[in-house]
């Protein structure tokens, strides 16, 4: 995003993550000074800061944050202590995101991997791999944007579900990587943003993104996607993922699947576009990801002002799970997998 | 609903006609009082009163409310004139709902069969005319219900879209008549209630009707519907509609069609619940039912707070057009019509 970092470190290892809070876009552009580790954890559990790859980051940058409490002359024990509670933590902020477990799983075998027993060599060695994870993910994003935009013919029209933006990852975004890299290539292109009920991420910042880089967008609810499709409108779909198992199955925000529907029954192709950090080879079908369930107030009072009756059962789960089948194909940083299955994921993911 | 009439008519036919604001269910209960037909067109326009038959309603004692200007001595062009400002006036307020003409058209009708050339006899058949159009319409909604419940099992679970309870009818409602009438048999059910953006009618009004009449309801956001199909949580889907063409093409609240396409997807039978008022033979298929476009507003600060960036382009369309071959059945009055096409539409409601 023009002038504005979703995430940004400030100083050495004892410095403190900035952090744009999301839940306020666009209409309040504030940024969070996280300190310790609560203030990560709850920007994490919140959304104040949300994308699975940005939430991979943030984790990252948390772990540093977290080792802050100790003094200089913590011995190794403590020390691998306090970095087991501040991991075990974190990991408890949100369950469906592969990329946060694997971004403190990065973290832990890092600290693990090292034959040095120096503390200080190893915190430091700690603070250079979050960098690195931040760092990583702009190549990522962008190498991304650039396979994906091979999909996107001039004069198109696409079609999105929630963000997986800049603002969804260090920068550039995955899914939104493809649309503007497409458009730094020179193609004209037009773009439909769900507005992604129940917490709007579509309506405050797919929209605000596309808009800022000049890309035509038109926002409409979530219920209208099929009907566009109808209409003849869309020429393509392309979502970001949150976790993706070994046979391609995808989590990705709720409503996902309904558009995944909708487009196999318009023969519209969908796509998938996320970093290969999003597969979860452990599992073996999407009917292992565990998936979120969020408070009822989101619905029914998620803009300051109550929309349903007091006491009306609600049911919120924050994802959902789109089968390979309905998947044309998935756009990662290693290239795009075509003919979605097992032996295809492996293929890329594994290299 | 009990205690509270969608609508009802004081007096005699200089009475005023009043109204519940559905605008501002569930957390008010404001009753407006029309009297003048300005009032009327502005809560037909604004969706104060909403729902197919409730519009048709509201238009006919709009109609006797707008005769209430002309003197006891007018002569009976002047009162044509005045009966044709008012009819077309009311007929521009919304353009999908074919109730709002058929009501308007039937004031009319009534108006030039009568054999009499006194006002006062003409004006008094008219108001009789209204008080009949909400009287029949209890009683099509009872027998909607009687029908539709045929097709409900004890102990199933069902979804509908948007609200066609009680609050979009005289009373009882049409979708939610079925519903009713399978509960108030000894049925015990489940109804999943779409929120139904921009305007959350679901949310709002339709989980509001069936806590009430104590039916267990769960809200979820429309995203929602294709995921709890594929979790094989719903027996069946009912819905109501605005407009139903010759075919059985049927328009109905924005994203109708969205849930039809999953239903279909999962093979979840998909019903439509309308009185034959609501059939337009006039249309031979859907690809003819003006479909109305209303506010960005709705959808960018439609909580009283903004949602969206300033300027965004939006799409709002109110209605979609289901295809007459996603529809397993349309129950009407008249008994259910089950194999959607021409021959039997026409056979149900020429009767």
């Amino acid at each position: 995003m023009p002038n504005i970092e979703t995430l940004s470190w400030h100083g050495n290892r004892f410095g403190t993550l900035h952090m744009i809070d999301q839940t306020l876009l666009p209409t309040e552009i504030n940024v969070i000074e996280c300190r310790n580790v609560e203030t990560v954890w709850e920007a994490i559990k919140m959304l104040r800061v949300r994308g699975a790859p940005a939430i991979g980051i943030a984790a990252a940058y948390g772990v540093c944050i977290g080792l802050q409490t100790l003094s200089a002359d913590t011995d190794l024990s403590a020390f691998r202590n306090r970095l087991g509670e501040v991991t075990d933590y974190l990991a408890s902020s949100r369950p469906t995101a592969v990329n946060l477990f694997w971004a403190l799983n990065r973290m832990k075998a890092k600290a693990e991997s090292l034959a040095t027993k120096n503390v200080s060599e190893i915190w430091e060695a700690l603070f250079t791999e979050a960098k690195a994870i931040h760092e990583e993910d702009r190549h990522i994003c962008r190498s991304i944007g650039r396979f994906g935009q091979e999909l996107v013919n001039d004069g198109s029209t696409w079609l999105t579900h929630c963000n997986a933006g800049g603002l969804a990852t260090a920068d550039y975004g995955t899914a939104l990587a493809v649309f503007f890299a497409a458009t730094e290539s020179g193609k004209k292109i037009h773009v439909y943003a769900d507005e992604t009920r129940p917490l709007l991420q579509g309506a405050r910042l797919t929209t605000w993104e596309l808009m800022q880089r000049g890309i035509d967008v038109t926002l409409i609810c979530d219920s209208m996607a099929a009907l566009v499709m109808r209409q003849g409108k869309i020429d393509g779909v392309v979502v970001g993922a949150d976790r993706i198992a070994a046979n391609g199955d995808t989590a990705n925000k709720i409503g996902t699947y309904g558009v995944a529907v909708s487009a196999k029954a318009h023969g519209v192709p969908f796509y998938v576009a996320a970093p290969t950090s999003t597969f979860d080879l452990t599992l073996s079908d999407g009917s292992q990801i565990p998936i979120e369930e969020r408070s009822a107030d989101e619905i029914c009072c998620g803009f300051g002002k109550r929309t349903a009756p007091e006491g009306v059962n609600v049911y919120n789960p924050a994802f959902d799970v789109t089968p390979a089948e309905l998947i044309a194909g998935i756009i990662t940083e290693q290239g795009i997998i075509s003919l979605v299955n097992r032996q295809n994921v492996e293929k890329i993911v594994r290299e």
